[in-house]
């Protein structure tokens, strides 16, 4: 019995997954879900991303998912775009009818990208599709190199995966080649982007990446 | 009626974490739920708590709680201490019934403490109780100052606190008297320890803390 009630949550959610796809194709909108642990870097990748050259001339939304605070809003918005917060209130993972509720508070005509920032969570996000059009893993170097193998399936279906915290491997014992072989293993048709949000490091192929995506969709 | 469901498996649950605490305290055993992110320092915490002389000529054994992979388990057998590991396949938390599962193999009436390392999450594992004597949390410098206000419902829960990769800070902008004072206004009773696993700082006050939890059990 449990388990049917799962898959019949998961398969509500799937059904307003595909209703926010729709809404974003008929407005020609990319939507990026970006996934992560805690503290790996989600809302600077996107503080990035929003003033990246290569995305100059687009306009970028935020949808921007938390449990508690609204820190990680702030900052977004003080870089004068809009953005929708979600307070998840404990969930440990946005889901399709929290972003639909926040995609009808935004203006999708005037829109190029939209940023979904989920909850700080390598495990729980990545059963929830959103409706997005492309899914990113934003990962860093403190958090150890075997990340890909601990946990897989948020690897397994991202279509580009962000290394963060370039600057500070230094400070850690951390193998980028083991990294990056665990990712081609596991998902060959992966992007992979090694990037310092601190320095801009890898930021620009980072950003070549998503006008591509823009470019075919 | 998902609701009643998902109260039901609680309830379930919390029936089971009531029989791990009853076997633990027949058998005088302290079980310590070590909770975090991935990549926070789980596993080295575990292994400088088995290894640090304040303990000594205590036995410890440890249940090791993975979504995937047996390198933490095999990291911690190393040590030549009993170790159980429990693959979740997929479960973003351990429960109490895999934790009995755990408990049964291991020889409670020679161990003294028993670490139980959770899969790495900061929020979905703080929602189940084990049967554990303690909770603690294992947070870390690169994961920034803002988790307690940003992830607080395993904070608020927690025994103690311990916030790892000391040795980093001057590579991140990491505010630690922030830090302490957020865990301070969430959960004035929670001790509070600051340490390098790679250094060694600040260990022995985390040590003596928990052998003073066990001269109290």
């Amino acid at each position: 019995v449990q388990i049917k009630v799962v898959e019949k949550i998961l398969a509500a959610n799937d059904a307003i997954a595909a209703q926010n796809r729709q809404l974003l194709e008929q407005n020609g909108v990319l939507a990026i879900n970006i996934m992560g642990s805690p503290g790996a870097g989600k809302t600077s990748v996107a503080e990035r991303t929003i003033t990246a050259p290569a995305l100059g001339g687009l306009s970028v939304a935020v949808i921007e998912g938390d449990i508690a605070t609204r820190y990680d809003a702030e900052r977004l918005a003080a870089l004068d775009i809009p953005v929708v917060h979600i307070a998840t209130g404990g969930e440990c993972h946005l889901d399709a009818p929290m972003v639909k509720q926040a995609l009808l508070q935004l203006d999708l005509t005037a829109a190029d990208v939209v940023l979904i920032e989920n909850v700080g969570n390598l495990v729980c996000p990545a059963e929830y599709d959103l409706g997005q059009g492309k899914k990113v893993v934003v990962s860093s170097v403190p958090e150890g190199h075997d990340k890909v193998e601990k946990y897989p399936l948020m690897f397994r279906l991202a279509d580009a995966v962000v290394l963060n915290k370039l600057d500070t491997i230094d400070a850690f014992d951390f193998d980028a080649q083991r990294f990056e072989a665990n990712l081609k293993d596991l998902n060959p048709e992966a992007a992979f982007f090694a990037v310092s949000c601190r320095t801009g490091q890898g930021i620009e192929a980072w950003a070549d990446w998503i006008r591509a995506q823009l470019a075919r969709s």
